[in-house]
């Protein structure tokens, strides 16, 4: 019995939890009371309408039917349920007609009419375009059965026909009353509400990404949700997957937002509501970007943190920059605004430019020069000593060009030995090196190149495994592209945003109050005139 | 009239094409019709059954809402109508009787049941884990609806309930004996087709890239769908779009396939498709790669064509092994084989252990030194005389030193000016350079390094857009890396194959034909014991 106490509190906690995050829940199941008690009383009506209430039911049935959380949801099942019954009907009188000439063979007819509509009706319901309206052609075939059926039975097709009509459209009449004008829920507010919210978690995982990356955060493990692409609790994960999942929701409602009249701010006719599955599309064409940077993370092969360092302070910006201008773009897509004067692209792309011109003059920091194959010696690729011997003179006869002019120092630079091979499971990225000695003289060579020192033997031993350090290095580069390429994307977000704010009308950001004016003005002089 | 000849035309003609492309859509059509006018014999029926023949529209119903596509639909529609139906009826006895207790105010007690019982089995309904159960909760509310209704009307609760409790099972009864017994149409069939089906469009959408990739296919002006993430039908992008896309299919028949019992070669009991969405998963994880390769083609920032031509043979080599493990376990998939002993992975990792290494070697082409910061000289980094001089100096200094070694020749490698700052369209993208002389000789230089030029004077002048060219040279090493990580994840592909192919118990590669043997021999066995 306790246990079942704990079961029903339990329940009840998760009941008022969910009403409380969304207070709508509970209004519209309040209707869906109302509406079926509004058409119970159907049943208490005394004659003459007592053929109403004995099919009663069938208005029911369009209630539980019909009563959809959205408006749109509500109008197109509505429409499929109308269209359905009355195409329905009237094929059905057709061949009522018909099976009367058929004389004493006329079950044979019914039953073979049935057959035909059944398999015809199915056929064409699995027509891919026909998808959205499944629903209208099941009804389709029921009320044909249904009609058909009680018409044989009580010979009048006509009489049962026009009840069960009047019965649906009583049913869908109540419905649509009660689901619009007691606290509407519109579709196409949802789907403006999470075209919103997707910039802003799209956002959120770019600022988590890159500051995971340059805060070198490993992943122990990969969570194999993540391997297997299912949900995770992973903040950086579950923002991109947001924006990246709501696709499919997206889809199922615009069907319904396009059904739905003008209504509160969405005032014009014909509103662009595809203009909102675009933007979003365009989004997540960014937040593919978003989910590649974090594969840089999630990667076995992982730049040495030393190096990242080097470009904190660009990529931070870049991260931060790209971020607010989603953040902003949602504030204004939320809000409803136009974009104003200033390009909001500006100091990203600074941001970018900046990240690229250091990439530029420290793109020795992206490759290992050590194994660079000088020319034209095939036959020994790798031989290490040689190879060892070459970079020292490069090096000593640059630093004796001018040492006042620190060296082209790419030796100093170690690397940690984290790629071991490719053989490895992915699952594990044991890649966190010591903060070494080494990483300290990187830094301090950074703060001061003219401090010229040569640390050719600090460098690791000549392994095998040293084919992979460059892939590490190369991991950089990889990211900070990945990341370029992110903020050339934002473009395309911004544009498909201005082909919206056009279409939907937008408010201007600083006229706002100069618009509020004027028609305050015009319904003065409305009034004086009356 | 000759324009409705048409329309008829082209309908007959689609109709024609959906039938030949999966004929299983005719068969269930058939099955639909034969399922209904079965069911409308019941009209049929003569006393003592009359009273079942005047209720037949609720059998009909029952058909028309629980026939679906595949078995695993049927069964878990069929099973929420019923569950539904049972726990209404129960409840509306129950309510009939508290009614008859309240006298004169039944009526008042009957509508407002109606209104609690919508309440909250709609509410209930909303809950996200109760959603599978959406169906069922619709059921409950018009069952209870509708013997509350019926019953006050005839005054005897119970026989309406026992005569719909009746009909319904026969409805459901003669849906799942006709969807089962002819020609069945698994859901789990469908979704094991659709999991090796992906595998063949990940592979050739990676194939695809590469291909373009090396040889430099350029997108005029990348298709706005492209950019919003809507279908196309260009083949590379399609490709991995569908395996992203499949995702919400594969949930939907994920949930029927483990409503169907053991069948056809899924023998064991609660077999694992739960694996087969989770391998499906981790080639998803795949094919996240394969799009952010796809990236770079699409992308504003190309690499110069005679770079790419470098790493020609083993990028291409990646990309054909990983595309033939794709395969290869897309086939094992479709055909249940467990792997072979043959590590399936030796090859790709060998090509991607070939590419690192040239990469290794080569990686002066992925960067330009010329921009290099060489050491302090931080008041003027891109003062062009000086940087160029140094890089004289520093080739002829090289040069000096080994004429036979030829030479770290970054300048002969001239980028073409292909990426005029960030604010361009993205859409725009004119990066394919002229076959110059300048590309030839880069090529001579590869040849016969030995030859060594040095064409100085050839290098563009020093301009403020040369700050993107790194970026140019650096979309190669993304190109790469992500090629690299995209054979690392493969690793988690074939771990989620193991899996699958070990709780599935695929048959073995090579012991086929003796695990056949074997089980002949002890159905012969047993046959000799009888």
């Amino acid at each position: 019995v306790s246990v079942l106490i704990k079961e029903v509190q339990y329940v009840a906690v998760q009941a008022w939890q969910m009403g409380k995050s969304d207070p709508r829940k509970i209004i519209f199941s309040a209707k869906m009371g109302l509406a079926l008690a509004l058409i119970s009383l159907l049943i208490f009506l005394k004659e003459p309408m007592k053929d109403l209430s004995q099919y009663a039911v069938w208005a029911i049935l369009t209630v539980v039917v019909v009563f959809e959380f959205s408006i749109g949801a509500t109008l197109s099942k509505g429409f499929n349920r109308g269209l359905g019954t009355l195409s329905a009907g009237g094929l059905a009188l057709a061949m009522a007609e018909l099976s009367e000439l058929a004389g004493k063979w006329d079950e044979v007819v019914v039953v073979i009419s049935i057959f035909i509509i059944g398999f015809f009706s199915t056929y064409a319901k699995l027509y891919p375009t026909m998808k959205p309206y499944e629903y209208g052609f099941r009804v389709f075939i029921l009320t044909y059965c249904f009609i058909i059926v009680s018409g044989y039975k009580t010979g009048d097709f006509i009489h049962t026909a026009v009840t069960r009509f009047l019965l649906i459209a009583l049913g869908a009449g109540v419905s649509l009353v009660i689901n619009v004008c007691i606290y509407p829920i519109w579709a196409g507010e949802d789907l403006h509400n999470l075209v919103a919210k997707n910039f802003t978690s799209v956002a959120n995982s770019l600022e988590g990404c890159v500051k995971e990356y340059l805060n070198c955060v490993e992943y122990e493990r990969v969570p194999s949700k993540i391997l297997t692409y299912q949900a995770s609790d992973d903040p950086v994960y579950s923002g991109y997957r947001s924006a990246v999942e709501a696709s499919s929701q997206e889809e199922a409602l615009l069907g319904f937002a396009i059904w739905e009249p003008p209504h509160g701010p969405y005032r014009s006719l014909g509103y662009p509501w595809k203009n909102y599955a675009k933007l979003s599309g365009a989004l997540r064409h960014c937040a593919f970007m978003v989910m590649a940077l974090h594969g840089c993370i999630l990667s076995e092969i992982q730049a040495p943190p030393e190096r990242r360092q080097v470009f904190y302070h660009e990529l931070q910006r870049v991260g931060a920059a790209g971020a607010s201008v989603l953040r902003e773009l949602g504030n204004k897509v939320k809000k409803m605004e136009k974009l104003g004067p200033i390009d909001m692209l500006l100091e990203v792309h600074e941001a970018a430019e900046l990240l690229q011109n250091k990439i530029d003059r420290k793109s020795y920091l992206l490759v290992n020069a050590e194994s660079w194959e000088i020319g034209n010696r095939p036959h020994s690729p790798a031989e290490p000593q040689d190879s060892l011997n070459m970079d020292d003179e490069e090096h000593k006869v640059l630093g004796y060009k001018s040492l006042s002019e620190a060296v082209l120092d790419l030796r100093s630079v170690t690397i940690p030995n984290s790629w071991d091979g490719l053989q490895n499971n992915v699952g594990v990225s044991p890649t966190v090196p010591p903060p070494d000695a080494t990483s300290k003289d990187f830094k301090k060579q950074i703060s001061w190149p003219a401090a010229y020192s040569f640390t050719a033997d600090a460098s690791p031993p000549w392994e095998e495994s040293k084919t992979y350090e460059n892939a590490s290095a190369l991991s950089l580069a990889t990211f900070t592209s990945l990341l370029i390429e992110f903020v050339a994307r934002l473009q395309n977000v911004v544009d498909s945003f201005l082909e919206l704010s056009e279409k939907a009308n937008f408010k201007e950001p600083d006229e706002l109050p100069a618009a509020t004016r004027e028609r305050t003005g015009l319904w003065f002089r409305l009034f004086r005139f009356v």
